[in-house]
């Protein structure tokens, strides 16, 4: 018992900060960080059948509507963000962008979200969250003619503003 | 335009049966389609560095308090999926279990969702729509000590149940 | 009293069935009705300025991208009508498709919403609550060249199934 | 294509920010916009039968419980505003106030919402939410008695606060 | 270890079925349970000041909007309820009513809920929310002058239809 | 009339500020209030048969999942507070954190949630609604084992910050 507690403690100091001492979940204290721009950009990935990315870029016009569903859907998703991680706390969104990069090659879209707040903390978790829905609506238009699509790479790739500072994925 | 009106028409007749004659968006009509038990099994993988996986492991007892979050909210948000994908139909959920292993070689956490329905629609996305969250939850519980981490890899594993009939991943 | 008392019996009878005997709001028991098809189609309008509604059906390429937003808030608001309108049931939507008409003479746009149900009750107000969303959603779009775009003409085109019948609006 | 590519450049530069260069929604960026107070009035009237009017003024005591559960409804859907309307920032509503205005003699009851917010945008699209779903519940809770009411006249009265000054309609 | 395995299979038998073998939450299925009515009647009790109480008689006409608005509040929080409570399945509600009793010796106001289903599953959660959240919004409407009030007695008063039977309490 | 009148004004002027002079429900104005750290604490308790108290305790590993759920839950819902309870302002949500303490002589889990924000009104309801929900949590876990459990105590524990100073329940 002591080395749980010990345990637990450690995970606290290193950083799982939506645990308490006890190990159990709670929502952070930002009371006394500051109000200051935070920007993040997120990316997730699908990957689909050759026919089924023809389908999405020649069922419309220049690309078609299954990405403009799913570009509000990503937008519209990210406002919900504290919604559904449950100790995500509620911030003032002030930006939120979406392009979709087409790789024809692997048969796979990308959709790149970047994200702003005004806030005492935040803004990595509307982006990614905005970007892995966006992906899963394009999953849900196409998944009529396939049912193996697979999406991948959801992470974060920059961050700036707030107390951590900036991060920039490397790989 | 004569070709662009051709290839929507082809969409429609192949499946994107959220575009309509028009290219345009809409949530297809079921009303004919039988209510009957439909289930279905789908999954997201986060890959993350070594440390944070121990301190998921040992901060709680026994794999601890972020996958018991995780898990609550990908439950949570799969209810939630007719408001998040826009095309999505509201259903009647009958059940949703989620699952998490660890794959502690490859610095690993697998969410597998199975969800059920009793409707004339469904239940591939809300099978997805919860284990992606609960991916994204466990980032948010952990990025104060890695910002890294990738989802990957949501899929839908299995389908049963509807006209489509049954369907079973093969890689 | 028993003046208020009569006419609140009167207003029962003669069907604000949203009111009980005392002149309270209830949500109406519909526990007995039988599950069938049930469709309503409604619309609305928005009219602007000329320069305005030249801007929207330029933007993008064949009406643009403006009405893909105004579509997709207007579906995904239908699915949310029983959380809006407090004496709604929540019921099984099973399609909603909306179509824009856009009358140049007038600098009007129309957006016209059809919705279907297989349940006890429903599908007016969904029918008319994807419309409204939709045009301040066009609204919401145009409002930084245009504040003086008045919506206008939301109303209940037809309605089929149930036990009140059709109806069909006449003017 | 070019002139496709000049007329959506001409569309972003005078005014339809939610657009892109590109011509593809956005929620735009506000970050470096004041905290001010902005207040916005709106609203929307619904005309009915004569009988319908009736009905509503004396169902309860003065006005009745039909406005009561309008005004509740309004004042909750602003709230709402931007889950329903794709490219609504956040923000933070500081006021919400509802009146109705009753006129007899054109079978007709208006709903006038005054909102406002200590933020960076807003707050129009609160009030015109507010007005418009007061309207809408107003059809809801007597659609058993008159299915041919119309809801009209949704329009911004005034506006203060913000860069880009005050609006007042003159119509 | 065997110990606690063998106290969640316990738990698991005896009844917490919102716990799966391994003591983890889950939402249990009800696919193969019949669509019958259920009715549950729940209630909560809010105890306040006597000078409280008389306003709230008093504010409005024959007990005011404060009860107004709380009735609004929680018919409408009754349809939210699978939102809010994580293993409680999204159902098909056929009715909800709620009364008030002003018991003015004890200084108390009572709202009873009746909600009705027909559906797999349910409806007392529905009943317990809306009658809390009515107590609830009652606090908030009256805090300003009394900050003391206390909510109690949220209970389920009777339960019928389903698989389990007829339920009716008996203290 | 007057007498009616003057009962109304009275009621302003003793602080039910969320109605107006006519008796009529608002979202009362905050917009000149200032920004400050506001704390409130609230409980709820759970009543509950003591074979029932034992499941929860052994259910899982030290208080188990049940506990678990609901904490999450309660802390969810503490951020919709501003969507149940229809005059509250959204407000800028900077900390929730909820504890359990188990009377085990007299059967009874209570709740107790802290809560902050950074606001110019807040944080009660929050608290009041983060601790209400948790108690209904647990009653839907344990619901299939004991329907007689009751819901008692929720009250407001401790408020600081904002221009009403510091309040300490007493009792």
């Amino acid at each position: 018992m002591a080395g749980d507690a010990g345990r637990r403690k450690e995970a606290g100091e290193k950083g799982l900060t939506h645990l308490d001492e006890k190990g159990r979940a709670r929502m952070v204290d930002v009371s006394s960080k500051k109000v200051t721009e935070r920007t993040a950009v997120a990316q997730a990935s699908i990957k689909m059948g050759r026919s089924t990315l023809d389908l999405i870029l020649n069922a419309g016009i220049k690309k078609g509507d299954v990405l403009a569903v799913a570009q509000v859907a990503g937008i519209m998703a990210a406002k919900r963000t504290s919604e559904l991680i449950p100790m995500c706390h509620p911030i003032s969104i002030t930006s939120v962008n979406m392009d979709f990069q087409v790789d024809e090659e692997n048969s796979t879209i990308t959709a790149t979200v970047t994200a702003k707040t005004m806030d005492r903390t935040g803004i990595e978790m509307e982006a990614l969250t905005g970007a892995a829905v966006a992906a899963l609506t394009i999953y849900d238009m196409c998944k009529g003619v396939d049912r193996s699509m697979t999406i991948t790479g959801i992470k974060l790739l920059a961050k700036a503003g707030g107390r951590s500072g900036t991060y920039l994925r490397t790989d």
